[in-house]
């Protein structure tokens, strides 16, 4: 089905097409899903993208002197070339058209591009099948990225248990809780409800790399709003123009209540800043593991040692210590990365023994973040 | 020779960590020569780093507050660890000190970094053998980077002719030349002498790569200068307290005279920046070849195809048009770098003929850069 004429505007275009790159991996070897499928209807363009995984795709409907559809149709254009040419057009409006042959005209000012393109086989389009059991549910996208953010980073890069590579997202009339964990560090964020979401409790797990991806995509507008639909086996992402649909992961997620120590031997206050510049810089040495050691005089030393490469020894005040004093030995990169997330500007470490993991939450009263790393067993 | 112990400011150890690092191959297999000397003598530290072809210098001088050496000494750091730890230190004094062991302690305000470091061994080391027919040559930092970007990135990146990797430098009483050319591409430089540079005329080839470091280390600064020492298979750049000592390439430098037409058919000007930019667009469909044809009514077409991607035109309007209208096909990119460090706001094009190189030049009356690029054969 070929045969499209349309006009629009260079920035309408470059916006969509930045979108839709996020998703297409750059060494797919398919030349359908490393394109991008053009779609010109009545009401307007629209762009899809894919990867196993997730489909994204982008609407832009149609807008005097910004969006003009002359003649409907469809093609799947090779998407870095097409982004490329598009962004280093003249700003202004952009024609694009389509005769009898797979070749895409792009004209703008005195710039003529001819595009080989693809006609339009078997591409993975976004299915709008509603199932009886769709939850929908709305968020502002201010909220939904701050509690996925805080969790995200700490989803299992292995795929030895697939379903810890997903965030858990439980939602009932109290609360919406998110949680991703590799086993060794854990993240746990819960918001109080302040919507009525439905009746049924939700219980899925989302990809960690669609929500990043996500993450990316979706603005930051204070009135911007995104509607999740999350039916047995997807989840799609509906915010203006765009929308992202992802299969969810299967399996069931572990629960992870008796993992948080309830009782602490110790708890201490430390700066949050303070403590993230200098995990930073003990990070150098690439050494797996760092002792954290609570010293007296209200004095947190930490000490990290790389054979072969050499040692280093950072000391920093507390804000408070109550209980006893401590040593416990960590990955570094694992904390810096809790670190990193946590914003606060104070963070409270929270010791229930050598074997339990450390609790680490932000000093705050009105959020109900909380972070766990276990410990690396030492010899001593 | 250890027992090291100095005071040094994280800015000054910053900057000559920074040069040193420059000359410091990411993926050398050598310990050593992944490693910066660091010797510390009683007029001041020298950080010394080198790879097979360069070797660069370093004084700190001994200096009130910011640079202090207690005990002298010499070892070697590890290049990138130390670089990144001093990076990462907070500002302020640094002590450095060395014991019995090769164990380097490196301490900042509660930090205490112990680095592992290497004995001094074979380290190739600035010689300063003065050859009898050394030539010494004062330059404004300001004038010997310009003279050198402008035709550096014309050099050979093959290694089929060693003396094309190179840049030619010529210097007479009346003038400093400069040329560069892998065969296809040449850009030519030539400014007359202001200064008297001594009577033996000098005609050495410099390698591409030390001068694009070179380019990069040097300050801008408008007073200052370097001091270019050139023996007889040596040269040595001394500015400030850095120095970076190179071979030459061995070799004669072709004869270019004879490849730069003196008679055009036609000659075309056309605004710098607005063909650049149309280059650079066009360069993205990656194809080689792009032909240039000089229209009727003062336009200039420039068309690319790549087989199995497609094609682009654009026109742009030309300033001037003596002669007879042409078309030639030549490297795209490679006319594209030419462009690049073109900084003049207008620039000449002529056209000897489909067999001789084409001809670029700033239309300036003061310059005399010259660019040539020899012309693809095609079909028409």
């Amino acid at each position: 089905m070929k045969f499209l004429l349309i006009h629009v505007s260079k920035d309408s275009l470059g916006t969509a097409l930045q979108a839709a790159l996020k998703v297409i991996s750059a060494n797919s070897s398919s030349r359908v899903l490393s394109g991008i499928l053009i779609q010109a209807q009545t009401q307007g363009l629209i762009l899809t993208a894919s990867n196993i995984r997730m489909t994204i795709e982008y609407k832009l409907p149609v807008k005097k002197d910004s969006m003009i559809v002359h003649k409907t149709g469809e093609i799947i254009v090779p998407a870095r070339y097409f982004y490329e040419i598009i962004r280093k057009l003249d700003p202004g409006p952009i024609r694009l058209e389509i005769g009898e042959t797979l070749i895409l005209n792009i004209q703008s000012g005195n710039t003529q591009f001819r595009l080989c393109v693809l006609d339009v086989v078997e591409f993975p389009r976004i299915q709008y099948i509603d199932h009886p059991n769709t939850q929908r549910i709305n968020m502002k996208n201010t909220l939904l990225k701050r509690i996925f953010k805080r969790v995200v980073f700490a989803v299992s890069s292995s795929e030895t248990r697939p379903v810890l590579t997903g965030v858990s997202l439980q939602i009932d009339n109290q609360s919406i809780r998110v949680v991703a964990t590799d086993g060794i560090r854990l993240a746990q964020h819960v918001v109080e409800s302040v919507e009525d979401y439905g009746a049924i409790p939700l219980n899925v797990v989302i990809p960690g790399s669609t929500l990043e991806d996500l993450l990316k995509i979706l603005n930051d507008d204070a009135d911007s709003s995104t509607e999740l639909e999350i039916g047995p086996k997807q989840i799609r992402f509906t915010s203006n123009g765009l929308r992202v649909q992802s299969a969810l992961l299967e399996g069931t997620y572990p629960s992870i209540d008796n993992l948080i120590p309830q009782v602490s031997l110790s708890e201490v206050i430390v700066k949050t800043d303070l403590l993230l510049h200098v995990v930073e810089r003990i990070s150098i040495l690439a050494g797996e593991s760092v002792t954290l050691s609570v010293l007296p005089s209200h004095t947190l030393s930490l000490v990290s040692k790389t054979a072969e490469v050499g040692d280093v020894k950072e000391e920093i005040a507390m804000e408070q210590l109550d209980g006893e004093q401590f040593r416990v030995s960590f990955n570094g990169k694992y904390f810096r990365d809790i670190l990193r997330v946590m914003d606060s500007e104070n963070l409270r470490i929270r010791f229930a023994g050598k074997e339990r993991p450390l609790v680490i939450q932000p000093v705050d009263a009105s959020s109900s973040t909380l972070f766990l790393i276990t410990p690396m067993r030492t010899q001593d």
